[in-house]
């Protein structure tokens, strides 16, 4: 009896050899959603050595939902990195549409399903068969034929927690935010504090830490700046390894300082929030376009104060939306990569 | 500006050029549930052109809640035709396993995933994003790395109806029972006739109808009489294309003749079923165990009435359990295959 293999007309992405096509600077970027995102879409272009390094402290939306049903790191910014860094193939491009799916009901009927993002369902199933969240997000990576791998900051998930000051008729009050979700909400009518992760002393990714050990280049940001890029410099065995690394450090900015986060705060301030968080966190280079900084100087001594220099560059879309451009991005660090 | 790309460890199957390792018969596997996949692990085997035509009738479990709030085929023994389909690798039993995979929340958490099986809502998912169930099956089979294709029998999702005939409180009373799953438990109690499938006139999935017409072999069954192997010949034109292709036909009987749809029902009574619904359906070959046929020349003489010969093997696991064994199948579709 004789073993066939039958006809397979769609084709994965052959396997590729480390190293094949040139090599690049090693690279660590961190942040979470939309913002890591843009940064892992303009550094893939640049290096084969590329690993992120997310936030895992999210609980709203599907990503939330599965985290208290299923007692799971919440999975959505690990699902959205992944999709940035998927193979440019129609291949790769399939399954980062299938991961990236959400489902809704048709009208009039309740869906167990409302919400979800196929993605983070394939993340989770990974988790669950193989009782190791590093090794389920290297499965869904060799699934899109991901230029990179994908970490996640901590391996227990992590609730982010923040006072917030608010006027209530006409007097100031303070009070205690929790849940990413809750506290980004909350920022939009008080200024946030004392912003603090829990359980305060979990334990970062073990292969997070060792990427940033042998990185040439640690880039933290764009983001948001309490919930995505701040949570990296709050857990104690990330700050340690960032401060520590010999890697050069970057510090995107974003292409809006008044969010929803940050209402009322200039760049610098959003500076000053790092500086004040991680006192011993300095930098090699602080990238921002020009459109968000006020005064060059007084932002470039701001830098200064940090350690590093200011690199200006334009890294917005062209349409002026507050979104960055991947190949403009790629461009400024492409420049950054080879002037330091 | 160079572009790079990433490593990859995890390997997917590479794709395999139509022909390679020799042919093997043109085969189309009829069926839906758990016996078709017993035929197609055994099939597999044998053919690198197989073709797994599958019902659509399901409505109870996860298939039958993304049914009802999707609107969309009933994707779970399409999903369990893949994973009996897919490649024999370390790839190919992984996303076999995620496909598989069901969800359940943590004790005492009442969870929105609760049963789903993690292929339905992949296949779902390319149905919702290609629109169109069979490339979508494609994607997934591909995926897989599976050996051979798996089609639904009909592109719109079916309704199967019966009418049970039951004794309650002495007296015997008909009543119309709507759908597979109450209709498999309504058997439980009493005896069901004028099976039928809503709508009557739906159109059968134009690949199988032409794969039907270009095999060499057509197998139909095992499986749940009523639910899984009797529907492909209600549906009208499936049941033409059945009955006019000049492949040989096989009919496969199961390992057990009491089960919850036929209870009391001899193996001659499973092949009455199928003279009584589709008349015009001859056989070349009915395949069954000797343990469930009582008198042998009966059952020939019965097979014989159908336009065929019966042959016998031994097909079960060794356990003695009514679950048909892939290689002992495989022995006797082979011996088959040979000698007509």
């Amino acid at each position: 009896m004789a073993l066939f293999s039958g006809p397979l007309p769609l084709v994965p992405p052959a396997a590729r050899r480390k190293g094949e096509g040139g090599a690049g600077p090693t690279v660590v970027a961190l942040g979470g959603g939309h913002g890591l995102s843009a940064s892992l879409s303009a550094l893939r272009l640049l290096t084969q050595e590329l690993t992120a390094v997310v936030t895992v402290a999210d609980d709203g939306g599907s990503s939330g939902k599965l985290r208290r049903e299923l007692g799971v790191l919440p999975p959505g910014d690990l699902r959205m990195a992944l999709s940035a860094l998927c193979d440019d193939t129609d291949w790769g491009r399939t399954w980062r549409d299938v991961m990236q799916h959400r489902f809704a009901s048709r009208d009039g009927v309740e869906g167990s399903l409302d919400g979800h993002a196929m993605g983070n369902l394939l993340i989770v199933t990974l988790w669950e068969l193989l009782g190791d969240p590093v090794a389920g997000l290297q499965w869904a990576g060799a699934l899109l034929g991901a230029r990179g791998r994908v970490l996640p900051m901590a391996s227990v998930p992590l609730t982010i927690e923040g006072d917030v000051l608010s006027e209530v008729h006409g007097s100031l009050r303070v009070r205690t935010v929790s849940g990413q979700a809750q506290l980004a909400v909350a920022a939009e009518s008080g200024n946030v504090s004392n912003v603090r992760l829990l359980p305060p002393e979990a334990p970062a990714c073990k292969d997070a830490l060792e990427a940033i050990e042998l990185a040439d280049w640690v880039i933290l940001g764009p983001g948001s700046w309490y919930t995505s890029v701040l949570p990296h410099l709050l857990l104690p065995e990330l700050r340690g390894a960032l401060c520590r690394t010999s890697a050069r450090r970057c510090l995107t900015m974003n292409l809006s300082n008044d969010t929803k986060e940050t209402q009322g705060m200039s760049a610098i301030d959003h500076l000053n929030v790092i500086r004040r968080y991680a006192p011993d966190f300095t930098v090699d280079v602080v990238l921002a376009d020009p459109a968000v900084i006020g005064d060059r100087s007084e932002f470039e001594r701001a830098v200064a104060g940090m350690g590093g220099r200011a690199v200006f560059g334009t890294v917005g879309v062209s349409t002026g939306k507050p979104v960055h451009d991947p190949l403009r991005l790629a461009t400024s660090y492409n420049d950054m990569f080879g002037e330091n």
